[in-house]
């Protein structure tokens, strides 16, 4: 089974790679071929693998590769919200464009490939005429507020007509914010939610541009990529329907998330955070789904992560044992 | 002020220009230019207009008029829904594509000009996790079922996104079925709607593709061009948000409009009807909406036409006093 992960060369592609690696396998498939199509290079553990192809550019700069022959695709390369709300042409390129090359080689192809699209709980948002709800559900009505959810939603629709008409048997699943996610921050508007519990763990000051009332829908990456895998498992039939899908999510109060953050490392670490208002990232934010359900994910089996608590708690463990993870990442906790 | 109207060669295109150009005016404005870009020449009466300028060719080679600073534009361009399901990179290009490059030749220009995009109620459609209800409203979540109705919703999309970005004021107008269309039958499923009324009223056996109890909205020509007018005029705050709106409808059955039929023109009119069933048609008809809501058009003052029979009336009138109806058009009635 030859598989391609877009966007493998970041995070979270990075550690679905590792997890399908592992596996060895991927719905009763052996994996022979990993490629992996990024900006940068994967990390050294990946392609120390023998399956594993590196192929670095461009994702405009792939259509050979995307029509070569793959049986199945993740596809999470993209630019992240903050960045196509600062550059709109960058936004079309990178998440409309290179989806749209993508679908094309793989229609080339010829094998209807199953492809499981990462899209984003940022599709949804408030217009004049359509509030958010609550939870934002399966079935909500969206109204993106932003560049990178218009751009997600489009593309979710393209997936779908790809599909109706044989030429992949796609899937489009709305990831929820991911956190704890390593590294430094990025130019995601969704950046802070990582960093609050990320920096003050490393013993470093951390800002929060947004109010603590604030509450958002969060996943951890371990739930983020069983997710991932397990709807590209799924029978079309299971899927129930062509639309994308929520992906669980924990509805967290950023102050619910510190409190959490002070249980497990101390009231030392929580006060590394400091709340600074920044007007770009709060009206962003301010037009995000306060919170999401996942019903037909539910029926697949997927669940939310069991608290905050656990997510920070997995967050430390991988610093200890994952590859991909600072050394100095825990030293606020000496 | 000057106009610019996509599709302007084709049969709605051309009634809007006319009514422009008797107008004058538009939201205040005096036209002092209207320029039709189609792939057919404009009609002649069009022509003898000294207002008007003709552009004959593809949009996607339009990219220099796009960009020449229009003030208003109404966007009706489209290849039609039965032509996209046959071939797929024409839907792609015609739809998509050259939505996008009119899009960019707008923002380009600079002036954030006022757009008036005709979508379609085929953004409408069963998904297995969202069977249609009985009225389609404006806020019901789209699961299209033809490569047309994706890539017009794709379009509603991306407008809305240019407009909160602020380089048009963008408008998303959902067009019902328009019955009764003069001329030949064209590459529309829903082509038959106007045929079985159109073509008896000719004298020409018509063939109905399917069942007398299927049910869709239909707004006549004259009630769609005024829509599209009302819709320009109307400021932003009465569009009351940036999502699209559903133009209004009268939710008729087939055997009611052939009731009707035979009611204006009587039972010999009535008995060129021969229903003869169209696998292709009808299952792209039954994937669309039975019925419509215009709650959003309704508070701009639009109402649907006040029935099948006044619709016939009024074509019949039209083909009595309108330019583009062919001389032999009632000779069923003779």
């Amino acid at each position: 089974m030859k598989l391609l992960i877009t966007g493998g060369g970041g995070f979270l592609g990075a550690r679905l790679a590792r997890e399908l690696l592992r596996q060895g396998q991927l719905a009763g498939g052996r994996i022979t071929e990993l490629a992996i199509a990024d900006l940068v290079a994967p990390p050294p553990d990946l392609l120390a693998d023998a399956r594993v192809k590196s192929h670095v550019g461009k994702m405009l700069d792939q259509g050979e590769l995307f029509a070569s022959g793959f049986d199945g695709v993740f596809h999470l390369a993209s630019a992240v919200s903050g960045e196509c709300e600062l550059d709109f042409d960058l936004g079309l390129r990178s998440n409309l464009d290179s989806t749209r090359l993508l679908l094309e080689g793989l229609r080339r192809a010829g094998n209807t490939p199953r492809m499981v699209f990462s899209s984003s709980v940022a599709v949804f948002g408030p217009d004049a005429s359509n509030p958010l709800p609550d939870l934002v559900a399966d079935k909500t009505l969206p109204s993106p507020q932003t560049s990178y959810g218009t751009h997600k939603l489009m593309c979710e629709y393209l997936l779908a007509d790809y599909t109706r008409k044989g030429f992949i048997d796609g899937r489009s699943a709305r990831l929820m914010t991911v956190s704890v996610r390593p590294g430094r921050p990025n130019g995601a508007a969704s950046s802070f939610f990582s960093g609050i519990i990320r920096e003050p763990l490393a013993g470093i000051e951390a800002i929060c541009p947004v109010d603590p009332n604030v509450t958002h829908p969060i996943a951890s990456p371990a739930n983020t990529v069983r997710s991932l895998i397990t709807v590209f498992e799924a029978s079309q039939q299971a899927m129930g329907g062509r639309l994308a899908i929520n992906l669980p999510g924990l509805n967290m109060r950023v102050g619910d998330m510190l409190a959490a953050l002070e249980q497990v490392a101390g009231a030392k670490v929580r006060q590394r955070v400091r709340f600074e208002r920044d007007e770009r990232i709060a009206t962003i934010v301010s037009n995000w789904a306060r919170g999401a359900s996942a019903e037909r994910a539910g029926a697949l089996g997927l669940q939310p992560d069991a608290s905050f608590r656990a997510i920070i708690e997995q967050y430390i463990e991988d610093c200890r044992t994952q590859p991909g993870y600072p050394s100095h990442a825990l030293d606020g906790l000496k």
